[in-house]
């Protein structure tokens, strides 16, 4: 199968799933968060990751949608906490209808992960769960740390890296070992293409991280600058923050400080400042590095390359993209 | 092993369990929830119902402890969304931190469930998850309604006790039906001892209801009237305004319309009418009822009544309690 026809099945198995009906207030907000789209970049890496071992990777689709459903309950639950009033464009849970059927809603999904995750067989159950467990906990810790952050003014760059690995690249991780597990590949490969889907995870935040700001506005989809704006600590600005001295530092804050401001003004004031210290250079630097670490993951996996060429090209692919 | 001894092992094991360290924000609370303490009523009901079949409960105890800190995620979330300062007389989670570390921190409590539901042997692992994720699942709606019914004024008996039903008796019927599962109880076995449950927690919910508001004060250990204050849709306050006509019914519904009141005048007030239309008595009727449901099912369970001798005991005080 290809991508665009993993990606497919996988639309199909998410579309036809009976997530309940009544009370609507309660299933209606699932149907909906799970029809605003999105990549389902996560569940085709699972089935990818299948892939690796069968050619027919039907059996891997019901489970990879769990890992879908699993993402957009962190959407809407984290949408709450981020008082975030768009998602893809579209009205988020709790502003279409509340906060409280935000929660609610949202816990029903999480439950909903596990019955779906209940699709695999008996000799994996186990296992699949246990790792399914320590990837849910770990993007909870991450969604905190992230919070964390806000009120801190000393964030590293290796907090930042830790922080990402946990709330965006674990799941990738946990998307492809899962392929990998319930297709029977060995401890050793599954161990790689988790580690595998965990530095892509990191390389592909970062990727995001700089796009935010360096992104083709039209290709991007969102207002580019959106987290110089919201003085959100990302790479770029904790890079910026310890390179900046004397004037550039004063302004730097200074920048950081103002409330009353214009956006567009700030966005430029900003960029100018990163573009002297050089941040875009240095956080593509780190992304390749985490990308290059990602490929000798694949590379450890003990599959043909052939068998990996789709795999390999759908990380060049979301390395390459623009938005 | 006594109902004390049993419900000291629990302690013991909720007490003894690595929830996390690390954010601090996302594990203080769930240690600071379980803390506050609470009857401990639905784990130990677990461990009785695996006692019916085995002398040594000890296997049951760490499944059991899942129920407790299920039924703790809920009362996070819950009074969440009820907006509720305290908890068993301390502040709840969402005051002592945030609203979004109460998502959080339940979020992550609601994973440890199915965490520490691994402890079940291989062979009852799949139908454990699938009952809890039943259960969980329908608590979830439980909520939904109550929430549905604040807004509604045309709630009708039968919907009430469904309501409950999800709400809060599935998961006395779930605890029971995990314990006879594990030990290895006939289906029929297992799904009597779940209505039973359930029957009894519809009993113990309207028997709640009714100590609102003829408890005694010094036993319930909260405000007596509480229920009354709000509005709340006990079965007390849908049987009132079904049964009251003419001056009374008049009477009622400015009662619970006026914005500006004494609280305890109201209650009195209140309190008059339902006594005027013997609600009391038929509430008291009702969860006779559903209590001699629970009996009926209770025996049908094919284990002797010398064994069934501590389980019943244990229905006996919850519906003679006094708080």
């Amino acid at each position: 199968m290809s991508l665009d026809e993993i990606i497919g099945e996988i639309e199909k198995e998410l579309n036809g799933y009976d997530f309940g009906k009544e009370p609507k207030e309660l299933y209606d907000p699932i149907y909906y968060i799970l029809s605003l789209g999105g990549k389902r970049l996560r569940p085709a890496l699972c089935s990818m990751a299948y892939g690796l071992y069968h050619d027919d990777v039907s059996p891997s689709l019901k489970p990879a949608t769990a890992i879908e459903v699993f993402h957009n309950f962190s959407l809407v639950h984290d949408d709450i906490m981020d008082k975030a009033p768009l998602r893809r464009g579209q009205e988020t849970v709790h502003m279409k209808w509340n906060e409280n059927i935000g929660i609610l809603s949202g816990d029903v999904m999480l439950v909903k992960v596990y019955e779906i995750l209940l699709s695999v067989g008996d000799q994996y159950l186990r296992e699949i769960i246990e790792l399914f467990n320590k990837c849910a906990v770990e993007v909870c810790e991450g969604q905190q740390l992230d919070m964390n952050f806000e009120n801190r003014d000393d964030v590293s760059e290796e907090e930042y890296i830790e922080m990402i690995r946990l709330k965006t690249a674990v799941l990738l991780g946990f998307s492809l070992e899962m392929g990998a597990k319930i297709a029977g590949a060995s401890q050793g490969d599954c161990e790689n293409i988790r580690e595998f889907g965990q530095n892509l995870g990191i390389a592909f935040q970062l990727q995001d991280d700089i796009l935010d700001v360096y992104g083709d506005k039209e290709k991007f989809g969102k207002q580019v600058g959106g987290d110089i704006i919201a003085n959100k600590k990302t790479l770029l600005l904790i890079e910026a923050k310890q390179l900046a001295t004397g004037d550039l530092k004063i302004q730097l804050e200074e920048l950081l400080a103002k409330e009353d401001f214009d956006a567009e003004e700030k966005v430029e004031q900003i960029t100018s400042i990163y573009n002297e210290l050089n941040i875009r250079g240095r956080a593509e630097l780190l992304m390749e590095t985490y990308y290059k670490k990602a490929i000798g993951n694949l590379n450890m996996v003990s599959v043909s390359d052939e068998r990996k060429g789709g795999i390999l090209q759908f990380g060049k692919f979301l390395m390459e993209r623009e938005h």
